[in-house]
């Protein structure tokens, strides 16, 4: 039921010179398809990576912290679908270390230059000897143009893979922006997506990498909600190879860094976008645009008390201008607020003025904007000139069926 | 699909000497049922109130703060459903003066005299003629009998009416308690539930009612969650008519105090429960608690961090044992959890111990316990020793329905 979202386009996704991708059937659940992915990155490529911020972070999470943190060179990642490794403790703790160690003698490296990352079911041991055993044949697989196979390799409850590309010049050098990114549920990232990983070629310092990932972060995978539970898994990784021509990126000054800068949210911008749009049970795409608040915070607290309401995303399932239910959600939201300054917009019909319902406002205006699978909230507060956007999906019969029957 | 729930029996339902309920059917919307709800009570009763705390706290409750706040002797409670009188702005407040002026001209007392509540749809303005001319028909149906009646009057999406009342002996006297509510959806009540109603015959000074109120909300409605949004029109009134003959109470230390205390939390408890197993679609009946917490507002943050998950109340729906849901919950409540620490049982069967699925625990036992239509969730957070409980109940396919259908 996903919302105007079709499977990439192999040639519209551009391959990012020092990243190969590969994929194995292990078998982690009891289903026919490809659920390990495998990436080799080139020496001297830069990593940076942010989390969850659940205290059950996953045993792959704390062991990525803790190899980022050490500043290895960080030489391949290897994902899981099927299981999370979480709540599993010491044991899922050597058991992402045993993976990372595997991949490590696959590719003549060292276990400290490996990240590993699990998705799926929570609280059972990872099957390690069955990730390790696929190990050779995602070796054999790698290639630089996998980028699509390697989405699908990630998916679990996604219903289509995702991937985006961009190409942007710096300095003269074309240089691309790759991405993919699974959702779709359990979604709330706080820091990072569930599993997002995007690389380029742009040659940029590690220092400025880190800095960087937090603001590609904040604007695209920390806005987009499905159901307003943060994952123990989430991940985002963003890979620089340097393997283009340009002189280094040492600041944000640099020429050509707020090129690259903008390539890079773009494309994690559509990820989290096509993240919104394949939410469990979706069947609309809710765009709320936060207008004139106090501070950036104040917006995006109003945009996720919004989109976490069940109210507001049951009656948009159904179509059903609901104003109340909106106005309901934006007063929990900041509970001093003067409601007489503000205004709201469905679609491009105004329909609250002042805080109340808007004059010219008629109830077949409200119904026809709600109709399209895709639908704009505009909101503007009368505090200020802060805004920000946050992507949602509604509530459907089958966002309760997926999650009733998600472990049978 | 209320849980468990019947409709009170009136014999168990006592009077409260001084408090007359009446009733009128003003079609307020198009049905054929009673929708108004008036209140008299006698000289000298205190009456104390706790509202929402959204900022678009309807007109009826900006009103009602106001008449309590100006000390004012209150005489009369006019209560109507199908129209919340929400977001109407100068208008909607003129329509709950001049209710109060309708009922203190027929019950010969001031306006202030009088506290009006709506409850229904949102931003609509209240048609308040038909209020106006419903007052004489409540106004002749008066007794002190009508209390599952007034209970039914107030009712919107509610599929029982809710009424508990209860004796207690202060100073050698019998005192009563009694009580009605109404939820059943937008209900995360925040200092308040969406609309209660308490009396006794207790003798009581009024600051030690305000003292009171808070601390009967704190221990009942305020623990109850539906679907995590809070209403716009959330009030709960403690009246205390001191029609009853034992010694007034003007201290915490005054003999009967911790008799009555005991008696109103027991009745708003009971309430309040019965609003969670009426919540909109609910199959299951969920009690939350949570021990060994660092305090009471810790443990309250964890269990409405679980209540609000709609993963976690899907899967209860499911009767599906999913652990790794209320970790999660758990993980995002505190992300500086020490996550080794914590234990969790459902019903009698312990399933996590020490972070991890209980050595002990397997699949069936699990499945034995989510099957009943009431589970008790227990989690030891091994932080300190503030408890509480949290209720709440499941998402079910109807829980999509009922909301998505609402305006239809």
């Amino acid at each position: 039921m996903a919302v105007n979202l079709f499977a990439p386009n192999p040639d519209d996704i551009f391959p990012v010179a020092g990243v190969e991708l590969g994929f194995a059937r292990a078998q982690i659940k009891s289903w026919d398809r490809r659920d390990v992915m495998l990436m080799r990155l080139c020496p001297g490529s830069h990593v940076a990576g942010v989390f969850t911020q659940n205290a059950f972070a996953a045993a792959p999470v704390q062991l990525c912290r803790q190899h980022l943190k050490a500043g290895a060179d960080i030489r391949a990642l290897i994902i899981n679908a099927g299981n999370a490794n979480c709540g599993t403790g010491k044991q899922g703790l050597q058991a992402a270390q045993a993976t990372c160690k595997a991949v490590g003698l696959a590719l003549q490296c060292a276990p400290e230059q490996v990240l590993a990352f699990s998705t799926g079911v929570i609280l059972e041991h990872l099957p390690v000897e069955k990730i390790i055993a696929a190990v050779p044949q995602a070796v054999a697989s790698l290639s630089e143009g996998n980028w699509c196979e390697a989405a699908a390799a990630i998916m679990t409850t996604d219903t289509v893979a995702k991937a985006v590309s961009q190409r942007v010049q710096i300095d003269g050098t074309t240089i691309t922006v790759t991405g993919i990114a699974k959702g779709v549920g359990m979604l709330q990232p706080n820091m990072a997506t569930m599993l997002a990983y995007m690389a380029t070629d742009a040659r940029i310092e590690q220092p400025l990498l880190n800095k960087l990932i937090k603001e590609v972060a904040d604007a695209s995978f920390n806005r987009v909600t499905v159901d307003g539970d943060t994952s123990t898994n989430d991940s985002f990784i963003l890979i620089a190879t340097g393997k283009s021509g340009h002189a280094q990126l040492r600041s944000e000054n640099d020429q050509g860094f707020q090129a690259l800068k903008a390539a890079l949210i773009a494309v994690a911008q559509e990820l989290a976008i096509k993240i919104a749009r394949d939410g469990e049970g979706a069947t609309k795409l809710i765009t709320i645009e936060v207008e004139e608040a106090a501070s950036v915070e104040e917006a995006h607290r109003v945009g996720k008390f919004i989109a976490h309401s069940p109210l507001v995303k049951t009656a948009f399932f159904a179509s059903d201008p609901n104003l109340g239910r909106l106005i309901m959600a934006i007063g929990n939201a900041l509970p001093q607020l003067d409601t007489s300054r503000v205004n709201l917009w469905l679609g491009d019909v105004r329909v609250i003025e002042g805080g109340q319902r808007a004059a010219s406002y008629e109830e077949e205006q409200g119904a026809r904007v709600m109709k399209p699978a895709e639908i704009t909230v505009r909101l503007a507060l009368g505090r200020g000139a802060a805004r920000t956007t946050v992507w949602t999906c509604d509530y459907s019969y089958d966002y309760v069926k997926i999650n009733a029957e998600y472990r049978t």
